[in-house]
């Protein structure tokens, strides 16, 4: 199947299927990819203790990670080569060795190269523990081959 | 020595070395402390293949990472426990696998509880490839016993 | 009636009447307080030729001004002061005179003394022209009498 | 005189001339562009009644106005059409009726179609009040004739 008898939904799941077996940071960190939608994506990740700051919290580093790569998944679901020009993130409440955080990508805006999209991150029980914005820059190239 | 003995200058690197000490990302990610003042902080770190996404190129998420334990360092360096309550970032070039990068943190203001930081990290060769800002907000508690 | 009588909806439309009738600044650009709830408020304001900035567009500080005054109501309908930290806003698309700009500020997180809002800007036909996201610092004092 | 032949002084002072000129909103909130070089401004704006707020402060829009307008100034020194992408303020400290605020912009990064720039608000005691950090992106067209 070429990606032009793919539906909208095909694509995406597979543009995110090809960048997770190429994302080493993702798979080190024990990522999973829970869904993906067009301009949407929720993944999940346990903090372990090698995510752990020195006030004993996970490190924001950590949390922002999974936030920005639920932004790449759900900004690169239409196969067009899409990388962060900028991203901010306000904590709200901090995460504890064991939880799992889950980071869930919506789309705000996306019209010619660009793109905004929210994440929050919340903790198995629920609770956000951050609000993320990322902003999407569309390059050259395509995730899989068209 | 108790910390009332303690110049500014010795107070930040014993806050630094202790925070150092306990925070397993940082030393999972294999981060150098290579120079802390007070309001100050440098920080460096090897870009290894788990660093790098799906693009090839290193993870917005490592080089964040790096910025905000930086950040962590510098706003730290007055023994009084200081987490971020927001951060953004601007990605201004990639970095590459094997690609040194350097993050410098310096302190923009510091009043009452809060105080903002900003972040510039390089390369080994010195463009830069990212400008992060820090909030910093004081909370209870001393990094090293007084 | 005290503020003790009245029912939250009732406390954050009193709100928001002090302070509108007290903002010079929402009064002198024309702004109108279409809609408030608890933790909600939406505005809006016709551009003026002198809210054009010399590109002939409305200046992205009129736009960003009447997000912020959206912000500030939603976040003060509890009747305990409360300030902005610090904001942010991406600009989508740009507004032209005449046109009316509508500011929808929407609580994200309230917890403790501090809160996210996130406002969605749009013209008269819909169209978003700009996000903006407020961090709210609750401070001494009420804005009506107990 | 044609821009040829203009050093890049004089394109900036003339760019920033002829915004200055057409910006209906600086003029109406009495801003002085008080030095302009390249990628570099410095303005200011005395602090009236209708820029106050219902906490009888300056109105963070009014004071993000400033900045954006600096921010600008200094982005369009090239006499390449830039606009804002985004924006974000941190507040440090309020300004009162009768305060001059001054807003300088400078030039972080410039590559490509894109910029950031930090502008630093003060008021007449050089108190800094605010920190802003505006995104740009460069569009068609020139600000004064080729």
């Amino acid at each position: 199947m070429t990606t032009d008898d793919m539906t909208p939904q095909q694509l995406a799941e597979a543009s995110s299927a090809a960048m997770h077996e190429r994302d080493h940071c993702a798979q080190a960190m024990g990522m999973s990819i829970d869904e993906v939608k067009p301009g949407y994506a929720r993944l999940s990740m346990k903090i372990r203790k090698d995510m752990l700051n020195g006030h004993a919290i996970s490190h924001g580093g950590c949390m922002f990670t999974l936030c920005d790569t639920a932004f790449a998944h759900s900004c690169n679901t239409y196969n067009r080569v899409t990388v962060a020009s900028g991203c901010s993130i306000d904590y709200l409440a901090p995460g504890f060795e064991g939880d799992t955080l889950i980071a869930t990508s919506v789309e705000r805006s996306r019209s010619g190269r660009t793109g905004v999209y929210d994440v929050t991150l919340t903790n198995q029980r629920g609770e956000t523990l951050a609000l993320f914005r990322g902003k999407a820059y569309q390059i050259k190239g395509t995730v899989i081959p068209e």
